[in-house]
């Protein structure tokens, strides 16, 4: 990592720029208001940093040994922000050091009625931003794949009621992305990009969104640690945009016997990533326990361990639904989960 | 399962029991205040509950095939208290369906004066009940096993420290019990009988433990399923003792990659068990994490999830401890922990 | 599946194939020395399978309820093989029912020189089709990413030399596949298509590649299950391509404590998957292990247990290696393997 | 560990103790052919080698920093065995080092004409020694616990029938102790005493098992990893008895789907232990699988993999036996398991 001098000049930046690429690395430029940190991209061994940190205009150069350095807390503090947490910001809605964001809405869109309908009510409840997936990751070949996954007309008419959802209600929206040849249709029409869980390990479905230049949403995958999940995250860091949110989920449960809950929520994600990143982290109670009476418990809990948002699926009729019916709330049940978590948030940042 | 009627007379309930007991099984007499109820202990399938049903004084008669019956809600329910949590009652302390109760001291008993001084620290900082270690279940054979280890006489003279801190300060105090040999003697001087989560597993020490008509605190191994939990506290209920409080402490953590802590605290265990069966669950993040500086958050985490009460370990100066430092926390840093907990619990409740 | 009799006409087969297509679902038509089965894609309930039973030519039409069909042993038997294992050719190298097929070659191509005397040296120890990785899916954005990952210009060079090295040892070759945007380029170079475990759940580029109409090598992820790899490989054989080539290589290790292992090699799957498929399954030691020391002995082990190959990472100089030297073996450390798993094959296969 | 010269006196070796003892360790002493070497058990860091290495006969003494050394590779090679495995012997049954040595049996202990019957047919098949549950672990306290469960009268009839199987049949004996209070009962009727995995981490069960002075049958618990595997063996080795004989029989599966073996067997168990410790290692195919079906191709590739032998449960009617009939195999299947397991090991081992 290399930190210039308040006084470099731009020229001094590009020098070093063109030292790292010189050497096979690609060059990550953040300015900061006041001094700019450079961090090389790929392998550090093959920089001399004794040579640049003797360039003008350089400050300090040092080589960090991480696999996750550019989302890392050590570089926000180099770019004189100690300590803080990064906003990622959609309009008027900040994502991270601040009042929880509750994203909700249905798992799929089924229909534009049904999303309408949805959009307004989870907007009622006092939700944020609406989500509704429209490509959606299924184990199985033969199961509902979502409306995109029949033709890119069908994809883009889905797409074009979320936006329209979205605009009606006055909520950024959020949808799945899955398969790099839809990044940028899906690009076009919301305000979020999504990776989901299954997802995660697909580094150039991840290198691929990062250059759309939107807020990415990251999933943990649920065969994931929490280092992996930070060092794909730094894939998306690495094409120049910061703008990451990243959620967890739930890993895949241990132990013999029954299992009461499809995933196991490790909470403990939320402090430690905050912990070794700047990055905001979320929490998706719905796909983690895959069942609507532990939702309320868990969102609290989230919450409660300093979550900057929650993710929740909600349906006004979860019987209906034609994917994930049983863990998605009603809007009434949303509203409850909203309040409790607002007044959680205030008590524990009292203390 | 037996449900007896209102006024069935004890002649009626010794009729049930006899005839369980003559196809091989035991039977485990549950007198609620408006009725009773008997539970077969062993393999229900051997008795006919046909002829059961028929009996005088017999309102109904079922079988349940689960491996947890004696804890279940469902015999809550037959005992006319739906919905019902139990709750564990050691003098004035109640816990199970309440305000959360606390548990803190050092993680092992070290030497009179520090045992005092962390007992009257915990104390003012708002702790109800007092640990602290005599055994210590150790992975390897080369490390501190805790003073009970070296002899009978080190072993009583420790816990009587523990009983004069717990009498002193006016708190029941509770410490594990490694190896059947120490029951009795471990059950002269507390107030809770602990099993260690590396115990789980050790029917013999169970029903041994619970054979001391004191209230049981069994830990969750962390290999183990939360229905393994269930299906081994089973053991202790079937020997009569229901006073049994479960304690969700982390499982093995999954995935590649560095662990960022020593354990993953499975919190949603706490609404399941609550969901299960009628006991107390509480939860120790100390021993989940491993970290000192993530124990405020997951305490909170965890009373928001409802759990009864936490288990925290707390030393005036971590450092200096001969187990677990790194995990302990200090009693001013208890003091807001349980007052940020208190306030949780509250708010929460009142959802 | 619908299973149509011996003389039924090319006009009975499209009739049923219409019918499916019509209620929004796509079909799978296998024909058989002797008849020919019919499977449908996607969610069989919205079939009416007694009105399908009774089109012309129709002699049997039944729901088959699971994640997988079209590769399942099931399949195979109606199309009466009853038993048979498919094997899956490269020109007249057979993976499947019969000698252990050896996929050697280095983790990843480096140089021109460097994979031609790989390849000359591993086809002398006994090997039959020759690795070489162009496209490396790795952890941290910050590792080599394999020649791939610079140009187009430069992973085409490197796929030449591939093929170059294939045809000059008489070698067909396989390379992984990591991103749908190169999936046509590889297809043109190689005559096996390998997706990586990070991949396998990655749907979209599943179907890419089926697409190819290529034999495709698919790897367990390190955090599936059984079930999740076979629900996974349908959406290849969903595309019409069952030359499917499935391979275990460890999941994530479980429990406390020092890892002797990169992975957990789960041999169990192999004869697992011979039972619920009609597909080959082979296993690759080097990932599963990541040390040389144990790959004779799992190399031995797999093999004993059924499985149809192996596939090991080879260098003349492992400690050169640009990626994984820990793991690859010097081509005489394979030539022994090769000999000692040829003998395990005949004497296991006597039983 | 303190290595004395060859010519050492017992003066020595006496002074070395008492010093060792002196600062609150144990001492184990082991001799050898050639030279005698001393491991502490308990915090080396309380030791000054320094100090030590100056006492006369001491030829070396250096702190050794792994939970697990008295089994370890290291000490066996200051022995003067470098490389050497240790064989542990029952009469003329030697384990280690050797063929693969069978154990066989029914899981539980049912009657005697059972036992006979089985005992008799094993050893036709070519089995060498005789297993029989007397005291079951079981995870549910509704389960058949073993005929030893009832009273310590059927306990010692179940094991005198054992013994007296194993004598008129010419094999040694074996059973799983479970409790404390039966060690010793157990240590009057078998030859080598079982510690299941459920009580691995049982580290009092394991001392007290250890005191018998006889071979003792150390199973891995589903939830451990090797290395506390090995770390809970050194608190036999620590007791002064060496003769531990370890045993892989399967960690809890992961991933989410259906799970086709009970557990996943972790072949690499076996040479990674072989690299760590002198000890033997033998494999459970029956507990691990849990299916029948799968216990020829297990059994092959454990000893493909260098497992020293095989614990196999075998019945003549599976359908009815009391427990685990999925997983037995008949003794016509277990002839030719041993027979192929015979070939294979001289396969193997001439490579």
């Amino acid at each position: 990592m290399i930190i210039m001098k308040t006084d470099a000049t731009e020229e001094d930046i590009q020098r070093v720029v063109a030292e790292i690429e010189r050497n096979g690395l690609r060059a990550d430029v953040s300015r900061g208001d006041y001094m700019t940190v450079i961090g090389p991209v790929g392998d550090e061994r093959r920089l001399a940093f004794d040579r640049l940190a003797s360039f003008p205009g350089v400050r300090e150069a040092a080589m960090v040994e991480t696999p996750y350095k550019l989302i890392s807390k050590a570089y926000a503090r180099f770019l004189g922000e100690p300590g803080a947490h990064k906003r990622v910001s959609i309009g008027d809605i900040h994502i991270g050091n601040g009042e929880p964001v509750i994203i909700a809405g249905p798992c799929a869109v089924e229909s534009k009625p049904q999303l309408m309908r949805i959009a307004e009510e989870v907007k009622a409840a006092g939700a944020h931003i609406l989500r509704g997936g429209v490509f959606k990751p299924r184990s199985s070949v033969h199961s509902f794949q979502g409306l995109g996954a029949s033709s890119i007309e069908s994809a883009e008419e889905a797409l074009s009621w979320l936006r329209e959802a979205g605009d009606k209600f006055d909520m950024p929206v959020v949808t799945e992305v899955r398969g790099e040849s839809v990044v940028e249709l899906v690009a076009r029409y919301v305000d979020i990009m999504h990776i989901g869980a299954r997802n995660m390990y697909d580094q150039d479905l991840l290198v691929e969104v990062a250059r759309q230049h939107k807020p990415v949403l990251l999933k943990r995958h649920f065969g994931a640690s929490i280092e992996e999940l930070l060092s794909f995250s730094e894939y998306i860091a690495a094409e120049g945009n910061k703008d990451i949110i990243l959620c967890e989920r739930g890993i895949v449960p241990m132990g013999k016997g029954k299992s009461y809950t499809r995933y196991t929520l490790d909470i403990a994600a939320v402090p430690v990533i905050h912990n070794e990143t700047y990055l905001p982290v979320i929490v998706d109670p719905s796909h983690a326990t895959g069942r609507r009476d532990l939702i309320f418990d868990m969102s609290c809990a989230s919450i409660a361990a300093g979550a900057d948002g929650l993710m929740i699926e909600s349906h006004y009729d979860p019987s209906e639904a034609l994917v994930d019916g049983p863990q998605m709330v009603t809007p009434d049940e949303l509203k409850d989960i909203i309040e409790a978590c607002g007044k959680l948030y205030h008590l524990v940042r009292e203390h």
